[in-house]
């Protein structure tokens, strides 16, 4: 596989810290489905790395096995498309670790961008965004589980993503869901 | 819940006639989680109606149990955006009888669009889509499990939707990813 597929964009999907139900500050279970269908959409448009961050041992172990499966075990000859899709996942144990596996790959610290369902004072729309992009240099985006990332790592953010506002007002999209549309904004047609 | 949100845009996902991995053509199994997935992806963008097309009877009862459960069961308290997201998700037995429900309720035989991985002779882009969707009318927009949709279908249909495409030559995308981009290409940015 050519390694010029891959960009300077990477991606993070954080079990910890997020919110759950009742706004308390959680870990949130790995779904092994959000692991399947976010390496798949990430290899589609050639995104570098795909953090899985978990600090639950037992859950990074659920994911380096299921990724194991598909990259050397009987997976690999059954599906190879699926073996393609995930040889950039890897599962970290905090986003802290992700900026600094990033920093190192890249040489530089990578814009950390957040993205979430609730506009913030410091959000950035598309347009301007696909335009940042444009300047090249390392970009980490973020996504939550659960009922969203606590506020903190918002705040501490260099930018804020604006939400995906469909034509309804409902915006409960499940993360695979707006990690699809996410992507396709800012890399789908440049 | 206000019914101008919704618009004259119906989704089919097709269970069978759809390929499996060795080309034979097959019902594919009910994913409980595209369902959900893609319920709350047509909530976001204001679709119709959506439908799960199964032709069989077991399966249809797995999704009349499921939508049952979050509209009338406990799950409509425990979690009422869930509730909301599948006000409009039903199952049928086929792609013709779903085009007649449409046909029915609108007042007149709908556009069938599929889509899929490939690129057909038939095949319309985004932007010229877009367009045709201004003109109004109702609008069947058909996804396939599997390996995608029978060959007969695809011919048959009024339109065929262009692939996506990422940036890498990798197309192998959810068809739950795949639904969320296709109606924020269509719809979310008019």
């Amino acid at each position: 596989m050519d390694k010029a597929h891959y960009s300077n964009i990477h991606l993070a999907l954080v079990h910890f810290p997020v919110y759950n139900k009742t706004g308390e500050v959680v870990v949130s279970s790995v779904t092994t489905l959000d692991v399947h269908d976010i390496s798949r959409v990430c290899r589609t448009y050639g995104v570098g790395a795909f953090y899985v961050v978990t600090p639950l041992k037992t859950q990074q172990e659920l994911v380096e096995r299921l990724v194991g499966h598909w990259l050397k075990g009987h997976g690999a000859e059954y599906n190879p498309t699926r073996k393609e899709a995930l040889l950039k996942t890897r599962v970290i144990k905090s986003l802290e670790d992700a900026v600094a596996d990033v920093t190192e790959q890249a040489g530089e610290k990578p814009c950390v961008v957040v993205t979430g369902a609730k506009q913030q004072p410091n959000s950035i729309g598309y347009e301007n965004f696909r335009e940042q992009l444009q300047k090249g240099g390392p970009v980490l985006l973020v996504f939550g589980t659960g009922w969203g990332l606590e506020k903190n790592l918002t705040r501490n953010a260099d930018y804020v993503l604006e939400p995906i506002e469909g034509n309804s007002g409902f915006n409960h999209l499940p993360v695979r869901g707006a990690v699809a549309i996410i992507l396709d904004r800012l890399l789908g047609r440049s």
